[in-house]
């Protein structure tokens, strides 16, 4: 197909496009003349990826660089990997994972050495330590169990239709179903809260307060 | 108690609570001569909410006042909303939250009218669709399931000692345990990726690329 047809195709403007070709996040086409190229399928798998990456994962052109290029040659476990790992938040190298390794043994789940959540998990768990509500084992149980049961479902859907297909699904599977699970937890707990304190005084000592109708 | 024992028995710096006293933030002690007043708990508990409101959710003290002034005479089902209703991420007015409502009513929960998280899933939901990766039926059943296993052991442990209590409980539950959530949800999509794809070649039709050992 033609640059017009790879954008309409694609979705992606024209401009972005050759913006694209010209810092090597898509791969040059093949020439048919000196002036024009033909592209397929690749192309547009590659153009969704790099959308996916910026638009939805707020990524810098370096790091979608970074990551289309550490996708060539993997697996597709690697390849899902290195995409999410560059998502936000950011979460320094030198975080102590000792606890937060032991608490997944005990989930039974493997990762990889240099996990990034592994890292994110630390620094979570501490932070919710310190503010005095620390991760309990029941607490720790629930939580891995409800985060097991919705990856089981994510994962089930992986694509296998081409690595960059993959990526694109998980990446948007990250950054726009965890707003989702966030307000369902909300939501939740506004239900459970109104099943729990169907028409709550204020267990103040003092007392004084009427009770809303 | 005096006010250096209030700061040491809140672990909030004096300046601080001298600052929360002129502000209002904190109501006044009783006075015991022109220049000393008396503390009670309920000093303590107001300083370590307004703490948590500030040093967890990252609220402003404008946001802070508003809380606080709303906290008095509600039921304690109220007083959680009004806070956590608070916390990032915020969400317009005039988001259209029909077909979110049907998904609750879906799940069977009950939230209030103008339920603030409702209008964060209408937005994120949207998000998703337009995506091209929509809230499935069975992801929807799976992702609501986990948020109610995750809501139901939060709040049977919501303190019944204070509306004060519980709203640091629940502030500190909101802001610190979603990211729990989402590095475990991270770290599972892992473990669950590792087992789906063991030694995953790409699929990409090239399949030019090596295997990682």
């Amino acid at each position: 197909m033609r640059i017009s047809q790879l954008s309409a195709e694609s979705g992606v403007p024209l401009p972005t496009v050759k913006f694209y070709l010209r810092t090597g996040l898509l791969p040059p086409g093949r020439r048919t003349s000196a002036t024009q190229a033909v592209y397929d399928d690749t192309h547009v798998g590659r153009l969704r990826l790099v959308r996916a990456l910026v638009e939805v994962g707020g990524l810098s052109l370096a790091a979608v660089q970074r990551i289309v290029a550490a996708l060539d040659g993997v697996g597709l476990h690697d390849a899902l990997g290195v995409a999410t790992s560059a998502l936000p938040p950011k979460v320094g190298d030198d975080v102590d994972v000792t606890a937060a390794r032991a608490l997944l043994d005990r989930l039974g789940w493997r990762v990889g050495e240099d996990s990034v959540p592994l890292r994110q998990l630390a620094v979570a768990v501490r932070a919710a330590h310190e503010a005095g509500l620390p991760l309990t084992d029941e607490r720790l149980r629930v939580y891995g169990g409800a985060a097991a049961a919705v990856a089981a479902t994510d994962i089930a859907g992986v694509p296998t239709t081409g690595v960059e297909d993959a990526v694109v699904y998980s990446v948007i599977g990250t950054v726009l179903y965890e707003p989702i699970l966030l307000a369902l937890r909300r939501l939740a707990h506004e239900d459970a809260s109104g099943r729990r304190f169907p028409d709550a005084t204020p267990p103040d000592p003092d007392g004084s307060a009427a009770s809303t109708p």
